[in-house]
């Protein structure tokens, strides 16, 4: 029997959500109900909303930064029980996919297909509303009081952490983070350049600073962000609108030939392209992180790569979510990733679409929705 | 006082090289008097000669892949003695310098700035005809019978290695061979794909073959290729043309999913992309090796790389040439290296033109010219 569910619906590209209450069906085999107790506000979101993502699905119900309590649980789940504290996942991590097994990405494919058109794996929604369905979004779908993921889409975390601020551990600061320990696996000493300071670079700071890196350097052209970047940890800040010359230019002067590591934290191929070049000849690594939009492509001369610089990217900080993410909540809550100084604003799930403004105006690092 | 020497002058782009009797100043302080005693032919010798280069330099003695014999060393030379047989190194390695010392590197750039200008360390070139300075090319100039070089840009091989084969060892095969063992660090049982078989290409399926990789797909639109790679290890060959397809799907839907490495042997930067996206999801690594036109970019969607793949190059192998040839020689004498399989021609220095026609006509895999 289906429950009902306050949820911010996007019933169609670039228009405000709503909040209705929507129908939930119960979990079927080897899924999962789950109480969104707080879930964070995300560029990703807004940009599925935009209508410029490709592969936007509409109506649906974002939100991919939660946390929340298992409500309820569908046949043959073993691994959770009802009361468990769970982040969910929008990169599953079966443990049986020839990519879990790897040992080399953290990128299960056991429930992708399904998960990119907006549905559980057995091919339906367990959204509703008015005898409508509803898509799922991400996997995760958790601007919804109540949501429905795979079994094997949840992290099980201690039940001590408090959801309205660990939530952030399901996409943003662990993308970030984990770019730099999984990704990169950035060694203490090496120097970083960190491309945009919005939550991900910010987080990419924080993990530069647990590795020891020796310098890490902030880039964003909003001057702003700087204070927060150098509490963090960053020891230099530069805004590319203060140089004449190409920021990779700037950063190899600063460097003697160009940093150790860097990371693309915006989702513009130009700084991509910057990032790389900013990399020091013969052992340079750059981490793309950021998303760019539907059709555009990165580009330089080989001769970048042929005398030694490395390009690579990561999705999810390169983190297998069951199996380490109750680490990175053990870290947060020993503070050692400090989630308080992302989170700018908190409001009730009523007031959504201020979170969305607040981002586009560039005044909010995290907003987290209070259920 | 000055030497004569026969060598294969390049007195302008696009012309054939003239047989003239050059002077050679003798070695001054590190520089060591080489006589050569035997020099393959190779496609960056000719990409030079045509004019093509933006950073060649006329008149000059081109040839970066030879072997010979220590005629006389200059002062303060330690490594070397009159009679020792060496192979000459296009990048040297002096054990000092910050990218020598990283271990993440084989640039060394000691004598990078004036081996780019044609000149030896001190400013001014050993070679001249007329009365006319001559320019070195490479810091090798192999194509003279007898040449000078800094100390720390000649490897010290067995006096029992024949130089006439050996001399291979100085730029493609050593490349080919190091892009897997050294730059990709392929391991037992991962699948390879090989893009372009010329002597680079063949060295790089060589190098499948010793690290036990389970598949070695070779690729050329030249079908005659494939009766060699197959002697040296090649599992599969592919002709793109065979396929209406990108011939990335094609090796995609060969591999279910994908290989594991894949390498760039050509210098065109439209297979530089095959390569990176013919590469598995979650883990595949792409290795340039090939050195593309002045000016040409490569590009692909950037979430190619956040979805796992790695796009890095190759410098000579990644090897170090003083440290790591001599172990290429032993590995050429045991026959784990086979040499033979390369030299498709040899002949005098006389007809050396002849050898850049047969290798423009794709007869030859490499000339070895004998002096």
């Amino acid at each position: 029997m289906s429950i009902k569910s306050r949820a911010a619906v996007a019933f169609a590209a670039n228009q405000p959500l709503q909040i209705v209450e929507v129908d939930v069906e119960p979990p079927k085999a080897g899924e999962v109900l789950v109480r969104i107790v707080a879930s964070g506000v995300c560029h990703t979101d807004a940009f599925t909303l935009s209508g410029d993502d490709p592969e936007g699905i509409f109506p649906s119900i974002l939100g991919h930064e939660g946390g929340g309590i298992v409500e309820a649980i569908g046949e043959g789940v073993t691994s959770l029980a009802v009361g468990d504290h769970v982040i969910p996942l929008y990169t599953a991590e079966c443990r049986e996919c020839k990519f879990c097994k790897s040992g080399k990405t953290n990128l299960c494919q056991a429930v992708r297909a399904t998960q990119g058109k907006g549905l559980m794996p057995d091919g339906t929604s367990r959204f509703s509303y008015n005898g409508q369905p509803i898509y799922h979004y991400m996997g995760c779908s958790t601007f919804s009081e109540y949501t429905v993921l795979p079994e094997i889409s949840l992290a099980k975390i201690a039940k001590e952490a408090p959801l309205e601020k660990v939530c952030l551990l399901g996409c943003g600061v662990t993308t970030g983070i984990g770019a730099v320990l999984n990704t990169a696996k950035v060694e203490e000493g090496a120097t970083v350049a960190i491309f945009g300071l919005g939550g991900i670079g910010l987080a990419a700071i924080i993990g530069a600073k647990m590795v020891k890196a020796s310098r890490i350097i902030a880039i964003d052209i909003n001057p702003a962000k700087f204070e927060i970047a150098r509490q963090l940890g960053a020891t230099d800040c530069v805004n590319p609108k203060d140089f004449a010359k190409p920021i990779q230019e700037v950063i190899v002067e600063m460097t003697d030939g160009g940093v150790d590591y860097s990371f693309e934290c915006v989702g513009n191929v130009n700084l991509m392209r910057a990032a790389l070049e900013c990399c020091h000849k013969g052992w340079g690594e750059s981490t793309i992180i950021g998303v760019a939009g539907a059709g555009q492509e990165i580009s330089t001369r080989p001769f970048q790569l042929v005398t030694g610089r490395v390009w690579r990217g990561s999705a999810f900080g390169g983190v297998k979510g069951r199996t380490e993410l109750p680490g990175y909540v053990e870290k947060a809550q020993k503070g050692e990733i400090p989630l308080d100084t992302f989170i700018t604003h908190t409001m009730p799930l009523e007031e959504i679409n201020r979170a969305f403004d607040l981002m586009h105006e560039g005044k909010s690092i995290r907003t987290v929705i209070h259920f």
